[in-house]
């Protein structure tokens, strides 16, 4: 057994312990914690009980030196720098699932993050964790930079589009929707359940720090720097991302061929769907998988595209993504241990 | 007192006699349906046990002739033409809830609706009840089309931008979000708790009825057709729509000028509240209440403007509405009966 | 208009303020706070816009001297007894809406609270502010107990029946279920939206501080000590306690006399329901109003009774109820600006 | 691989899909349906995209003969009986996960179902499919009769304590709380959204069938007809059953042996988890897991049991407990699977 140890006991370290659970190669032997030292993750997450009984040690990352050939760093932004060059610089791989390594360019992280990044030449070795887009680079990699949430969502359905000239770099609308989880287990007024429940609200608008990851993206894939604006909602659910994307038909392309294409790319990818004409989809359907589901709309008359994809956003939204990632990078089955079906209803 | 009737006994009759409760000019006197005759609509609704005993009758409008001065149509698109004719000959104003009268265009009537309209005539006379809008006509008005709810949230952030040409009239996205009772309270499969509880999705991509809708009024605050999409979503929640509208700032048109329109337009305005700067609405905060919220969003570098709105499809969009209307076409302070604040939490 | 304040400004002081926006002969001239200082009220709670601009002022009661005639407590428990102390020595009257003046015996409190009494002496004095069923006591008092939400709903249905004889006092079973708003406002992990949504637990198991104060009441009514257990549940959900109280018939009383005992005791009570025989009650049919429905089921077999009750808990649960209270304190008619009907749905 | 077939197309069939997909010793070659003939599983359930493409045929178990070893009859009570009659006869194993063969008294059946039971002599036969408490009958069972959700939440707790006298068979309550997919996937009035979403309710109030049924198990282990009420109530929720029990400790039984026996009887069974002193159990922990957790409190001073259960009801409570039934019925590791966490938050 591969042996990976987990930085961090939120949300998304559980959801790598739920996934890990059912490896039959890989086996976590370590978490690492700032507030649950000396506590067992199945007391921490009661969910788990059967299946983790580790105790949280001290987040630091020489512990676990020798004992680890791979760790996840699930800590917020600004914590992963120095602890991933300690982990690299002993031989152990990394997969962030935090925001540290997904900007290219260290200036936008300063203005998005408030933070001096700690080390800017790291950010070329590291490589971008979408294995739908990157999968030989990853396969190669020490540090994968796992994608945010709502970039998921946001690239795999318009980097086709984009590489092919099938709709315009301007005048794209990425108007997203998700659940609550994704603003973490800590407690905050703002995801407190009488604040949520019965309502729905944007927030971040205009600001938001996925804004520029997914700016990026759609950017390397045109070619060229991509006008686009992103508006994320909370909607008062535990998971899920719905990201509806709008964008306008290139000239001199035909309608059909913006279904065409995302089934030429995705076709033969285990963990993209492409729905059938008229079927949108429901962020349901993969509850608790790591498939992201994509629905096409193009209007004959205006040329205007809409692509709706969903996705679970503590699965291919982050800990799915990242044990995919992580396949890659150790030379195992992409999909194993992934390949369960959403929870429904 | 002034007498009123009700046909229907969906969830906006429930709203209308909820609201009407408190009313001290106007009486209802009398609800038609044709699934619970016989039965007491606080049967039928017991959060109305105490506020209305009336057993409902059998669905002849020719059953208030005589016994009222005012009516409200809570019927499904279809059924509103004929009986409002009956009504409107016996000098009864009506004030019709559902779809039959919004569109001036009888085709798009036809291709939207799939129903042969049966009085074309009327659609002229009958005044499209935005009180915002419309109040003048409204007051002098024998048949109101009381707006669809996702219309409400879209027009009124937009027309003032439109009418004073500072925003452009293409390539506008409104991206639109409801609760379930929009979708009436009949048992549907898309509205099974299981179906909708923990998820999202988009539905009627491209053939909502209420585009048509949303783009008649557009067009005409314009003075040309626009060019907009229009996607609703369904949200786990009773009530609420958020609409998050996306435009492009007209050349030449200072950034400021978007929140100063609306803040002209609407200063004075009771039921309409325009956020402060750094302020978006949620529909938590308008939840069983008339008002409808506004954010306002301009990107100084891009130009994009991001209008969001929240109402309670209830009440703003549907009952709420209708009683402002109902005030103003009998002549009574148009507030009456819909001065109270949301429940939060 | 008598002038009133509040101290607080979680849910219960935002619920006053909603309330008391009706209310024709009382006005809120202050609100303190620790948290929110130099905030105005519709700040903190948007919904409130249009209702109260007051800015919330330091939490020091002797800024309400001179000002007003009653003052709201809405505080955490511990904090009420030297306030209400000034504020009675200086002729003010007192809704307490937190635990201080609940119990009698200070020993529970000590018990319960952890917490050493601070003038027991006022024990006797106060009032428990339930005014169905101490009313004249209540007119009279200058310092009421506002009841907790919990023993609203157990307490109403089961004191008929002990003072007549009806049901036995021992081996009662109390099993209720509430939401998330009855844990406050502030941010907490058992109140984050993931921890709550999308599942039920019980809490407090045998150790709630409702229980001794229910148990005071149903011994007062029994006229002797009575033996029960109490057992609340977290519910998905914002608003709304249902109570499931489960007793035994008392030998040779007739399984009709419950509810025969109970229409007698509450059929001209404005804000007490008996539902009809085969209905039980919903907490949505009273969703923010100051009802309280009850339900009847009677084994003619084995002599089980069981009593469901549903209430609001910010409104008959705490902020209606303290409306009542203070409309009975200052002589006014009991149900003024609490005659309005639940949101449903 | 081993053959199995489904009857029935609601969610508990999906559900059985989504288990059985992990299952790499049987195979599901059928389903059966009689609203959905023709269309794929995957359409109907867009959850099991690339994990089940059988097209639904007609509801005719002639079509199962030969092709199936073991057949789930997932359908409404009273359709089962001839089915399994004929299956049977043709050497396939049946788990009926409905009703028709868990009362062992036809009269109960008639009285609860309003039905004449078609085949009471198969009554004996079947075995009741509690793997906990009835393994070895079900390993050489061909009929065996999956327990309703409400009973397995309710019996397991209670049956070591009633074997072993620590409690007394009478007083007992089961007051039990139930997500929305229990009620079925057809559209119903009581399960829109709106008629569920914001409340709780109790229903079926003395009359509801899984009383009886409890009521047979947990007379069997007490050697005695039992005395205890039923509640189920309905929570806002997709999953998940708890079932708050209440019993009174039998004379000269120390408090500890409450949890002694549970732990004695359960210390070794995989799905029934013991939770900790003072740890309550939360439906979330189970959800979407084949668990069954347990808390215990016991009042020392008035010798009041309160054990505190929680289950997934499509799960535990349906089918993952019928695939329990199908290991132990085919001579299989009873936990293949089966061995999942829950999905958590």
């Amino acid at each position: 057994m591969i042996k990976a140890g987990i930085i961090g006991d939120g949300y998304t370290a559980a959801e790598l312990i739920r996934i890990l659970a059912g490896h039959d190669e890989v086996e976590v032997v370590s978490v690492l914690s700032t507030e649950n030292v000396g506590r067992r993750m199945d007391q921490v997450f009661p969910h788990l009980t059967g299946f983790c009984s580790l105790e949280c040690e001290e987040s630091l990352p020489e512990k676990l030196i020798g004992r680890c050939q791979l760790v996840f760093l699930a800590l917020p932004h600004g914590l992963s720098v120095n602890i991933a060059l300690t982990l690299l610089k002993n031989g152990i791989k990394c997969v962030d699932l935090g925001a540290d390594f997904r900007l290219k360019d260290a200036s936008l992280y300063r203005e998005y993050y408030e933070l001096e990044h700690q080390a800017p030449q790291m950010l070329e070795q590291a490589v971008y964790g979408l294995p739908e887009i990157y999968r030989d680079k990853i396969r190669n990699a020490d540090l994968a930079a796992n994608p945010g949430c709502f970039p998921t969502g946001a690239i795999l359905p318009l980097v086709p589009l984009l590489k092919e000239g099938i709709i315009k770099p301007e005048g794209m609308v990425i108007d997203a929707k998700t659940g609550v989880s994704g603003a973490g287990r800590t407690a905050k007024f703002a995801s407190h359940f009488c604040e949520v429940n019965e309502g729905i609200k944007a927030y971040g608008v205009g600001t938001h720090r996925h804004g520029p990851e997914i700016r990026q993206e759609l950017s390397f894939a045109a070619g060229m720097m991509v006008d686009m604006i992103f508006t994320p909602h909370l909607v008062p659910m535990n998971r899920g991302i719905l990201s509806t994307c709008y964008a306008q038909l290139a000239a001199h392309v035909s309608p059909d061929s913006v279904r065409e294409a995302l089934e030429d790319w995705y076709g033969k990818e285990y963990f993209i769907r492409i729905l059938p004409p008229g079927t949108m989809p429901h962020t349901k359907w993969v509850y608790g998988s790591n498939f992201l589901d994509i629905g096409v709309y193009t209007d004959p008359r205006s040329g205007r595209v809409v692509l709706i994809s969903a996705l679970d956003n503590l699965t291919k939204g982050a800990s799915g993504q990242a044990v995919q990632n992580m396949n890659l990078m150790l030379g195992i089955d992409e999909k194993k241990a992934l390949m369960f079906a959403g929870v429904h209803p």
